[in-house]
């Protein structure tokens, strides 16, 4: 049983996702946005940063998952999105939180089981996998669907390790895993 | 007497340096860089963000200075960078330093007196406000350039400050100064 965060990084709002683990059975335990909108770039890094450190210290996941961007914007709107990741991430590694990032593709593909879903459909699953009786925010949404693809990844890398220490062949597991597709 | 930081954030090395304002007088404390290359983006930022963390925690700077990024890159380099200057910034607001930013023009302009000075002139005249007897690394150089015209504007900007209260127009700054072309 193990907690896993999902972090939906934006500038003018980051979204998370705390799920339990258990098995193969997982439980809704928070979600919600931290809003950075009207406010300087270095005071919205700040909350961004404290926000994820407070949920962090607050519920003691041991893994985080967040999106991984592949750019069909322009350079400012990758730089503003990059700070906000950058301070994100930074608040999960600064508690030494592993952090896994999945392409939006992965993500899709793990929840509704079909790479191209849309955004509703995402929301639907999770709501459903999670037992949801009311629809999350869009962006509180994503970053649960991220930590679901956590642990179905984790559930299958886990597999795989048997598999592989059953043949003899068990690998260990980068400190820092960064998953590219 | 305060202590300033620069800093030249970049996925790849990040420069730091720290000089000393006494009136008009600077002084030379500290500069360096932390260096990440050849790790995973998560493991980069955690290096950035511990870096500049034990960098302020040991000098106790009371004000901050970044150059301000104009994108001329792709998306995909501005990401990254902009990873890095998330890292960094956050290091120094979860740190409640005030935040200044600077374009590299506004920053060429205060330390060499010409807004297109190119990087070798940088460097030369870095030395010799601080009175070096060897160039720093390139990436020092500029973080230490940034803190230098940082110096210069909140003098001037104190210059101001005294000028408009005598004309009765003092104006509070903003905690996190976000300074723009």
């Amino acid at each position: 049983m193990s907690l896993i965060i999902g972090i939906d990084p934006g500038s003018r709002m980051t979204g998370y996702g705390i799920i339990e683990k258990d098995g193969q059975k997982l439980r809704f335990v928070d979600a919600g946005t931290i809003k950075t909108e009207t406010t300087a770039m270095p005071e919205r890094l700040k909350r961004i940063f404290a926000g994820v450190d407070r949920i962090v210290r607050f519920h003691g996941p041991v893994e985080a998952a967040v999106e991984q961007v592949f750019m069909a914007q322009n350079p400012d709107s990758a730089l503003k999105l990059g700070q906000a990741r950058g301070a994100a991430i930074a608040a999960l590694v600064n508690l030494d939180l592993q952090v896994a990032e999945y392409t939006a593709r992965q993500i899709k593909q793990s929840v509704v089981g079909y790479g191209a879903a849309d955004k509703e459909q995402v929301q639907m699953m999770v709501m459903k996998l999670l037992n949801l009786s009311i629809c999350p925010q869009a962006d509180a949404a994503d970053a649960l669907a991220a930590a679901i693809c956590h642990a179905h990844a984790s559930g299958s890398m886990s597999k795989m390790a048997v598999l592989n220490a059953l043949g003899g062949m068990a690998r260990g597991r980068s400190r820092y895993s960064s998953r590219r597709r």
